[in-house]
């Protein structure tokens, strides 16, 4: 039984250059394409793309040639890490030729019949593939991970919605310069400031956590019923995205019982024990100064695919107030797609 | 009619030195006496202070001798940069000596008959000064300037009070690392880094406002009546605390309504032309992505004065969100401090 | 006798926003044209520019419209900002045209007939206009101000090869971001990190030093007989460029004759007292850590044009080593290009 | 045959903890003591230690109890990240009771009869160990690593040595802020800054390479016959050194005898394999603006160990040219003397 052949669509990007990282040695998956845009096409991958993570570049993937972004690919899976508005006229070719997308873009995450899927918080809502397929006459599909600030958020949400019922959630986010890709942030933007605006982003981060939450209802998501209010800022970290979060629960729930909620939580990737399901899902930590971008980005057994979660204490207007952090390009982009498809694998959507 | 004599304590530590820097050609104040601890006492200023501002030293405090911190030093006003803990037990014994201190330690700050003042904010809680003085049996008084978070907070939300009523306000701050004077913050601590806590500074964020925005009852403050949650962070940022902020009110307000309260809004400061008021107080950025500490730290007519607001938008929880930025080390500390001491001169606490 | 009417060619970018706010309230002259490349052309000015310095966009120009780069602007001297590919083909067009360019570009800048000037270097080096004129029949003409590593290290050498005469120069630089303009260095290159390469820099460090103490020899520059080892380096520092400089002698002198030649230099543009002429031209520092670019790039009475000098000590292998720094957009670039252009108003080549 | 049981002095510090680090798991270490100040005695690891390392604390290591640093230790081997002045005075101590300490302190590197060594470069050195017993009459001893600096610089200067003899050497550093230890830098010295100075550090790197490149005759070493000029600066990177080098060679080589040179360098530790020894010992990297910190500090197969050399190309003074970059805190310190201890045991000093 061979391994299932994968590709990435926006392979030279910083969230291309991650899927290329993360997909090295993968158990389940081999890279056999690298696609990207016409300006790319025809080179070799280490002469096409700016290699800008610490990690040398594989060995394997210097002499791959760039594809086109069109069906044809030999594989049966495609990584997506396109921009949203190529994404959203590209990804639906791939689909209705028959291929599987795992689209870190944001263009179709609040569909009403694509699966907006964090493996460890709503695996059930794979059970919207088949109304895609038939509505739209698919003989592929489309399923998307969750905004890198909303990954975290939602992760560490989860264990306190299922036990206690949110209500109300506030959160300020101060996001590394890595998620705007790259060149993204210019030095000079970033050097000695903090930007206290993100395109697009506090819009994402209101939204696709009530689609995470919701519950599959059919043919369609049951939006949960609370209401975010976020506001998004850049700073001057290369890695990480910090979180300051407050909440109001249905329920009243301790500091113990925050905390147990938090550190006994596993799900679907960590009893299947998928390749790179991070057990713990979440670290708690106890130290009143963590989390920390420099310290625990890479925590946990996978690096960079836990939500650690700290400074739990009682908010003075809502009932909670704790500190997420997560690392914004592994779990918060490509590693949150490549879980995703590691759950179709374990669900039978794709076999080996 | 010659110049009132002025002195600083804690004068060679990173409040001190903006202490000298503004007091530098100040039109009613001569800086006169220079204090520091037991260690520095008797050296040349220059030689035991490491400055750390950009602008020179003034030519003129290099050879000042530094004195004890016991009253006889040869002044009618003391600004005071000290420690907290120092400030509990030195302040009053000048109190006591008949000075009048200007201080910036957080040590009295919410004493019932200590004023604890925005000149912008609440002028007239200088009318705690006689209690103060009957009931301790000073000859002298101690007035206070809130923590620099606090500052630029509530100079946003006095305007908004006063016209629509605070009932609940959110804050997230992202603060500079002069805010922990010097050395204070390690570099390997801040480098490609967040750090989400600041020890002491939500509890006093969460408190002063209420007694800024109190009302003078007789011989003590009553607080406002509204309540705050604060989540206090440190980012790489020389100059200049960012806040989010969200606030409910108790009368409802459109955008044009809070955009004209804080544009509009002139006080006692802006009033009398007091030498370090900045006129706007206020200044409100229709840019989406300001204000930001590089470009807004030293906005306005007296740099480093003025509280800057911008990105003010609905808050699906509260009513209102936006983002405050201040200079920390100006008017969140020293500038603070001299400001109240210019509005002592000008309610006739103090003559020349 | 009213102002000269000046323009800026490229005026939107990160130096031609400097030369903006230099020209703000010029005693000579009157910012009357900006002009940009075809993107810009016909938009406001605050439209346009993405304004990067922490001054505020001078309200003059906010309004003002962007024109074509082509002869027929309403101007006697242009300051060119252009990228050098096109400043290469822009500048003779105008210069056939009549108009007097002051380019920061690097397209022109080691031309035999082509003046490449600091004011307090090499102001007899304008003798090459006429000869300039001669040979391109031109009615106008071009003259360049160096690179901005150049600029500062030449400021510090001039005193001393006048005096001691220079045979070696080894300089190591640490180049600030704004020097590659905007958006220029990603955030994501330069945090935490080290470049140790600018393309060009090299060897223009290398050459530009030796046409500037060159002897003007009739319709010629005669270039000074001395070597330089240049090795570039872009450091996560927003303005000012260090500089690491090691030098041989060919007559000996002692550290007081070194600095006693550094801080009593004075030349053209202090004895004619130009507008924007540093008085010192050099500053010497004498602390053992000085200068650092934090603290001592806008040093000097006239913000950014001074060159600072410290740490001078022998060297095991050349004679004497120091340390140079200076602000690489003010003296470094526009203000490089204001002087010059000053300095042709005091030599009669402009008459206003 | 167990394994040989080592100990660190001034384990709480930045170095200390890296030894710490990287003993967890060594295959012929074990860790059994942990010494520190008095203010630390007594304290458990997990308590006195301000961790700043981004790998976790290991475990075995939280409850280990400070000892004192006097002899009686239960270890053979001890290594020392004291400082300097401590390190004098308590070295001795122990290497008179018995131990072998391997220490990182400059207080012995350039005494006549101590070794300084780097194993790749000068192992016959270890030669000095007889006669320092004999003179100093210690049944143990003291071997020594040199500066971080120096470590590098040398490194790559050995090939080159041997093969075309070194004459004079250049050398520009850009420090990394963990050099200075914890907490070392303050951030406010170092954000948007270059700091052209550290104390003590250029004396090193123009002394010790002599050393270390010298040859052993009997029972002294004969410094190399060339001169090292340095100029050192802290820069805001965390880890990892960049060394801008100019050489002179005895021997006329072209840039492919340099490559290869560096290429094809092994020596004991390589060939001996070692644990930490890095294989290759010097990675050579052909693109134009490698190495660097971010990209290259870790680069290799022993993290941290190798050191990478760049940019070789022609110097217009001397001959070549090029970029060195190592991690200062792994190689350049605690991995460096780590190496030393295991050079000594496959040298036979010690037996397990």
């Amino acid at each position: 039984m061979g391994k299932i052949r994968v590709g990435i669509l926006g392979a030279t990007g910083a969230v291309g250059q991650r899927f290329v990282q993360l997909l090295e040695d993968h158990p389940w998956f081999e890279l056999t394409v690298l696609a990207a845009s016409d300006r790319s096409v025809g080179k070799r991958y280490a002469e096409a793309c700016h290699w800008i993570l610490p990690e040398e570049m594989p060995e394997r993937v210097r002499d791959m040639v760039l594809q086109d972004c069109t069906p044809g690919l030999e594989c049966e899976l495609l990584f997506s890490a396109l921009p949203s508005h190529i994404a959203r006229e590209v990804e639906p070719t791939f689909a209705e030729a028959g291929y599987i997308i795992c689209s870190n873009a944001s263009a179709y995450r609040m569909e009403p019949d694509i699966p907006l899927l964090i493996p460890e918080v709503n695996p059930d809502h794979t059970g919207l593939i088949e109304t895609q397929r038939q509505r739209r006459g698919w003989s592929g599909f489309i399923i998307t991970n969750p905004n890198c600030t909303t990954t975290h958020l939602v992760s560490a949400l989860k264990p306190l919605h299922e036990a206690f019922g949110l209500e109300k959630v506030f959160v300020v986010s101060m996001q590394a310069i890595s998620g705007a890709g790259y060149p993204g942030v210019a030095s000079l933007d970033i050097l000695d400031n903090v930007i206290p605006y993100i395109s697009g982003e506090e819009e994402k981060v209101e939204s696709e956590p009530r689609k995470l939450l919701g519950r599959l209802a059919g043919d369609h998501i049951e939006m949960a019923p609370f209401q975010v209010s976020a506001q998004c800022n850049r700073v001057d970290v290369r890695d990480g995205h910090t979180e300051c979060v407050s909440v109001a629960l249905r329920h009243s729930a301790s500091r113990e019982d925050i905390v147990e909620a938090l550190r006994s939580f596993r799900s679907v990737p960590q009893e299947k024990r998928l390749p790179h399901a991070p057990d713990p899902a979440i670290i708690v930590r106890d130290e009143p100064d963590r989390p920390q971008p420099v310290l625990d980005r890479l925590a946990g057994d996978v690096p960079g695919m836990a939500t650690v979660v700290g400074r739990i204490r009682p908010c003075p207007l809502l009932d909670w107030k704790f500190v997420v952090l997560g690392h914004n390009t592994i779990r918060g982009a490509a590693g949150g797609a490549l879980l995703n498809a590691e759950l179709l694998v374990a669900q039978g959507w794709i076999a080996s």
